[in-house]
């Protein structure tokens, strides 16, 4: 490519595990991949990716997506009816980062339960079911998302889990887990993921996070659930052609990178560990269960946006505005455990420059 | 990838231009793009291809998405209100493969034109536009497909593209080009594609038919437009990670696979001239325009998916069924000249014994 | 009421049969009628109404709704599906009228058969149903207007509605009649109103149009529907209070004027037929099956706006416009035989002077 | 009407100020009101009632509607896009009430903030509006209901509505009033309607509560507005005919029945300082701001809708339930000052004789 005008990449991305490059043993596999028409039924890579996809999350089918968004938004469409309510923890992505899809995509209000880093209890959710009536709406079903991304990569319990399932189940409501990060969880808690998985009506997984692929989910769930997605996914302009360029992204991913995530969850512990002995942060390292760390600036007069701000200029450390002074850093296949001590000096940099100045 | 279930390709798959495997040289050149994160503006190739698709277009702007399904169904949404009456063609891809898109996405009710191969006429068209009412829908705006693929291949002629677009404009209307095949008519009739665009809001150009590319397309439009168009790209699941991998492939394809259409086209009526001679088959040569033939085989008794199962099962020849005795065929890349003849020895074939038959 | 500004009325309306007004009787009835909380099952009214309409239509269960509008598009919203495609006739209610309400409101796109004076042919109908397909719409029902209002106050015939729901059934899709003026049917050919309504899912008859209630709409159907419709009436905002105040004249015009009908139909032949003698319209006499009337006035050189703004400025006969040079008449319960000579000689009049100035 | 099957009505029935029935002498004035054709403007009855609504509110228009669910529903549609976020309280009668409407009708998520009775602060409110981001929702609304239904009747402070509607136009968003009992708080607070409604872009008036009429409400806005409003009200079917009949309750109750809210207010306050002597029940009468008391049951041993059981039948007494142990008790028209020690009585009675039986 002709000198496009690139953009000058950190010396050390903690922004998101999203922001990561495939390798290039990713993408020499990506280059010898088989192709064909997906919309046929033809292209291998994205059948043996989809395979390979249920048979880890226990399901009897799963379709290829372009993105998590749009796994977490055909399955809210596919499972629920307009004027529908869906229970879902405060903090979710569907409530924050997808732009209003539940309402505007499928006519349902995402109902906010207020959740401890992410996890709801089993009252609160039963509470929160409302009983039948000609006046409200039908609380149809319930959104668990693992790891929770903004409660700070917390893993949910398997028997919160199973707990709050078996309550909406009583209700006659569905279940679908956002497990963007799933394999985060269950590689930190040894729980296979098509155990989690199995309490839920669909569930998705990320292709593009901490599996270091560049584009793509994965929606699993019953063969008449996948039917019924691969309309949408039509609909919505989802349905790629030769899709087997990214989905071997996928299947290399699958096989080469899940249990690597084990390294980025000890950076994120080492990191925190350090940051826990710089004054003026406020963090708690024992939260820390995967791969994604919190802290709070509050205390250096700093906003979060000042203090990122000053960490990316001056050394190109790069981290994440995830509140008025919350700052979030994520460890991923990019992120070294080399530059967690280049990260750590950069924060306690700006952070003790900043107390200086107060 | 380990042995994987190959699909078993046809020996000439004339089945449309949408099936076409990328090149080596693109896969090479695919490999070595350079990446980043596409939400973030990052991403030195799919920036260079938007430029590009920006300039090729004469639009401010545009934005990398999946599918030309997507270009097509967010162009309406950014353009109308929930409510609003559309205009085109009855053969439009917006009202027969997309699923319901319109009213599903953007509540908007498309009214279809009795047009002639998929091009209707400025009085058609002047006559359908509702008069403000309290009881009407609002006819908000008109979408023409150029060329007009159900129609088979046509070329919407400047002169007719202008008379409607001025009316629409006298009408206060939005006008989009679904230009999935607008380079094949800008091949074959010599007129830059972004003269054609001058006359819409909005314009899409797919990379994944005659061009080669396997996946995405490009939307184009003001800088307000594509603005709009990035919210719903976010909301609907289209928006994706390091989509260099596949906006590459687009790049490759603008640069070295447009002037080479007209090959397509070349063989388009090669094979049509042939099938002229052949008896029993319904077909009219001078309504080729480009790279797609319709031919009907009613005389032969057959149906038109009978007489696409034997040219496929017995000859390897894929064609696809259009109608109940409509088979249209497609040339592009994969389809060399030299295969024309085997088509032509195929169809003959098939269309002799049925006759035969009778 | 202190002087409101009175609008003034016609001498003779012959605008539509909506413009009714309710009779001293109706309103004295109403006006003693027994009330109740209707959302709570206790209007005594309401509840005898339904219980009527139920018994009139052969139907499970029916609601009252404040208009046919309402009627119709709840009745679409519990059959479909967003993105389902619904066929009925081009000049149907539901696309001309309703302000783009089946798009807007249920995510479905009506696509428009050209039938014959507003009636198709079981021909027409079968072959625009879309085999099923992942990119096309699902053509999940059809929606038949009895009589046809734009079509000119068509009769359906039993057999062709018959051979059409036969078909629809076989077809797995649902079947809705717009009955607005079913009883106008019933009345003309004989047959019950719920012989019509047999063959169909959900029946809606209004009673604001000949039966001259001020104001509602029935729909009737089977008990689960009409529980599923209450939702949709309570979310739309079509739930009322005390509605046995409105309700009530539907009771009595249910008992007293539905056989009256019978004299509007006969008004307007009498009136078709001395149409016909007048030299510069071009009007069918043999097309008037009930109460509306058309007539062409293309040949007095002026458009149906202008001819209708003559009679009704100069002459007090007011009529509608419903089409370049297309006028509509129609008869009601406020039109006596004895206007029908006044109304004649009125439009007499305005052709012959513009014939005379041409 | 012969003899329909008469529902009971309790002797004392506190239910809701919906189930008020029209006096004989606002039925004697609907029964000679004069009418017309609301669709076209010409009913002077619906005339009179939005001028007089206008002027009531300070607007330049308003609209007559069936509901005041449709009064909200429609402002939340003109008001917003699709995908929007709007924020009012958690007791709000749009999100409890209203069976989803918002998500279905507009594709809008309603956020909820924890107020405390029904009002919350300009801190909350500010806190909860998202900055500007390619993936949040946009925050473009607020609605304020006055007074608080859920909250139990309490009275927005005009001080608290100018501080919050001040944020939201420093921040581009506009304001709604569900003021379905705003002459009930005008009439406790002194403070002129328009005095509230001046600080929104649109206000709603309910006339089947407190105000006695038995169908509809008033929405107000300026004259844009209001014209959007109307095509949304006919394409939702609540566009009505002669709507005279019911429309002319809402003049009689604006003129006649608006400042006898007092005495309703008088007897609220009157039963909650006699339900405050009662053991057993918890109640805070200071908290009684208009015709809306709220009492918890929880230390009877009942729920609620037991407790509510009771004093229904066995002493004709009838109350709504409002949470598991809240029950609610409302004042109206149709309950006078000697009612309520008989209520009194009742509520007493229930309660002794469940904390004896404990």
């Amino acid at each position: 490519m002709s000198t496009p005008a690139q953009v000058q990449r950190p010396l050390v991305d903690l922004y998101s595990d999203t922001i990561t490059l495939p390798t290039p043993e990713m993408r020499a596999f990506m280059a010898e991949a088989p192709l064909g028409d997906e919309q046929k039924g033809e292209d291998p890579s994205v059948n043996e990716l989809t395979a390979m996809a249920a048979e880890l999350l226990g399901k009897e089918a799963a379709v290829f997506l372009p993105s998590g968004t749009m796994c977490n938004e055909i399955a809210l469409a596919v499972h629920s009816r307009p004027g529908d309510e869906v229970l879902t923890d405060r903090t979710a992505h569907i409530i924050n980062y997808e732009v209003g899809g539940p309402a505007a995509l499928s006519g349902i209000n995402v109902r906010a339960l207020d959740g401890e880093r992410g996890v709801f209890t089993a009252e609160q959710f039963r509470a929160a079911i409302r009983p039948a009536s000609r006046y409200a709406p039908v609380t149809s079903g319930v959104v668990i998302e693992q790891t929770s991304n903004a409660g700070g990569g917390t893993i949910w319990p398997l028997e919160r889990i199973e707990e709050i399932t078996a309550i909406a189940r009583d209700h006659g409501m569905w279940a679908h887990m956002d497990g963007a990060r799933l394999l985060n969880a269950s590689v930190a808690s040894g729980i296979e993921p098509r155990v989690y998985a199995a309490h839920f009506d669909s569930v998705f997984v990320d292709l593009s996070k901490g599996l270091g692929a560049p584009v793509g989910g994965i929606l699993a769930g019953t063969q008449d659930f996948i039917d019924q997605a691969w309309r949408l996914k039509q609909r919505w302009g989802g349905a790629m052609r030769q899709a087997g360029v990214i989905a071997s992204a996928g299947v290399y991913a699958l096989r080469n990178h899940v249990s690597r995530l084990a390294e980025d969850h000890e950076n994120a512990r080492a990191l925190a560990a350090s940051l826990a002995a710089i004054e003026g942060l406020e963090i708690r390292p024992e939260h820390v269960d995967t791969n994604i760390v919190l802290f709070d600036v509050a205390a250096t007069g700093l906003t979060a946006a000042e203090f990122g701000k000053r960490t990316h200029e001056r050394f190109g450390v790069r981290v994440s505005v995830f509140g008025p002074t919350t700052v979030r850093v994520v460890t991923h296949i990019d992120v070294t455990a080399a530059q967690i001590p280049v990260a750590v000096r950069a924060i306690a940099a700006v952070t003790g420059e900043a107390l200086a100045g107060r």
